[in-house]
């Protein structure tokens, strides 16, 4: 799936910031490809962009008009339809990451087929995969993998991506779920993949390329996650990734959605080594990254040390401290060839 | 999904047994459900039932037609349409375990509505499943697991079926691919499930039960399978068992569709303790069920003898010598509530 870029950015009339957050986290990665915002009224989230419609987002350069918030349920409310038929009616495609298809609206069909806009679900990819094959591939990968769900395996690769570049590496970040497509304008939602496919979608995602090349994989889930765990290991069985990171956040109790205590770092290195030398006899883990938002300076600082002693690797909090540590790791690890 | 009994098999005009293989399980494990067989003019199957056109497999009282039959591609051929719409025309429904879906055929489509029959899609489930929980469910549960795809596991678990029922178990066979979905009458193609609902999938197969009912699982693929191990530990997690029976097949020296060798036994275990454990901390191995068909009957005793004092758990050929070993295992290793 590719995304025409620039963006306008669509967040409807959402109640607060956090059902904007697809959107923030576009704004926060890729502010330059975003034109504008356009917000309903008693709209609650602010993403600091232009306040514009449909028809002056076209105007100002936008190709694609982007849902980036949800309401309750994931459906798309009624009175959103007619901004969507207008976003077409501009000329721009439409993007969104609901469950819901904008193509099962009869008005937004029409719209789309009348004006030629394409409309992009990124959550039903199109592309039909082969199962996986689990050949080694030329090139180099990493993927952030975790202790839980949502503990910043997205935000790490970004911003690895970001470091690895200033270093001189030449490094691409790999999406795998929605908000990482917005962000890359290419990608694969790794977990609306048909369950025969998962490594074979996450092998087509990062392909034979130039053996100093690195693809920077977004993981999704934890091996660990009793929802999620068969999407963790599909993804690292396909992605075959040299190096990994793992992101953790120290505060939680229990695993999202469910009752299971979060897994230590050290497990969490050791099932992943485990079952991703099956595909990479080489894996090895280049760093910890943790969320440390909850903790003072020195507080962190401190759990960081500690960990980084534990484990023999750099740990840092990507937002708070940057990635350098990790990339000095990668540095050291694997020489250019 | 749910199928209606009795069956007329549909073998169209395959030109040799194994394009025949679904509806040959069928035959093996539900005989008495099968009134008869349809074949084409040139068909070099033969399941060993009747033959009988849909008309006369209608009044014979079946009320299925089941497709058991793929040519290369697995999509369904032309001329096979016409049979179809003749067993809708006889007042039938019409399974099939294709990647195509019969209702994507207009003449299909047509009939089936004319005539109030359903077209079931096996591969295509229209379940909507929740995502797994993990915790805990009342009953007992044993997965099949295996060194590689394709390695006696529906087998297996249909022979533990038969082999627990006849010493006084409350035991069912719980159908997670196609030809298990035909065999039961009911179940999911779990690796058709999209990525996210896997274990979701399994749980909603195995419910809450009676703290002395087994449900009995088809295991799918293999953790150590680069393709589909995803699909494996989803059902893992999900199917949460208090027991599982390692297959193995072991002239095989790479794994079916790759190049990788396959794991070994202890491998095996190792690894499907250590991942069960997260949804059931008492999970145990009960027993190896191997396929000795390439080895002559001392020969095959031997390795049998050897594998169990090397485990210390009873190795079986289940097809030759019966599952009685591991049945009077899990008697020992769970003595009825």
């Amino acid at each position: 799936m590719e995304l025409k870029t620039p963006y306008l950015l669509f967040l409807g009339d959402v109640p607060d910031a956090l059902a904007a957050k697809t959107a923030l986290g576009i704004v926060d990665w890729r502010r330059d490809w975003c034109v504008g915002q356009w917000r309903l009224e008693g709209c609650a989230a602010d993403a600091g962009l232009p306040d514009m419609d449909a028809a002056a987002g076209a105007r100002a350069g936008a190709r694609t008009m982007v849902v980036g918030a949800v309401n309750a349920g994931g459906v798309l409310p009624d009175h959103w339809v007619a901004s969507i038929v207008a976003a077409l009616e501009a000329g721009m495609d439409v993007a969104t990451g609901l469950h819901q298809k904008l193509s099962d609206i009869p008005e937004i069909k029409a719209a789309a087929e009348a004006h030629g806009g394409q409309l992009l679900d990124v959550r039903h990819s199109t592309e039909r995969f082969a199962t996986g094959k689990g050949a080694k591939r030329p090139g180099r990968r990493l993927l952030t993998v975790g202790t839980d769900c949502s503990v910043g395996k997205k935000y790490t690769v970004l911003a690895l991506e970001s470091g690895m570049r200033d270093a001189g590496f030449d490094a691409d970040f790999k999406a795998t779920g929605q908000t990482g497509v917005f962000i890359s304008g290419r990608g694969v939602a790794i977990d609306a993949v048909v369950a025969d496919f998962i490594s074979g979608a996450a092998e087509w995602l990062t392909p034979a390329a130039d053996p100093n090349h690195w693809d920077l994989v977004e993981g999704q889930g934890s091996l660990f996650h009793p929802s999620f765990a068969g999407v963790s290991l599909g993804l690292l069985h396909g992605s075959q990734p040299d190096a990994f990171v793992v992101c953790h956040e120290p505060t939680r109790t229990k695993m999202r959605g469910v009752q299971h205590p979060l897994p230590s770092i050290r497990e969490v290195i050791d099932l992943t080594v485990r079952c991703g030398s099956l595909t990479n006899p080489e894996i090895r883990c280049v760093g910890i990254a943790v969320n440390t938002a909850a903790l003072g300076e020195a507080e962190a600082r401190a759990m960081l040390d500690e960990m980084a002693g534990e484990h023999g690797l750099p740990a840092t909090d990507p937002v708070r401290f940057g990635v350098a540590p990790i990339v000095e790791e990668i540095k050291r690890s694997f020489p250019t060839a």
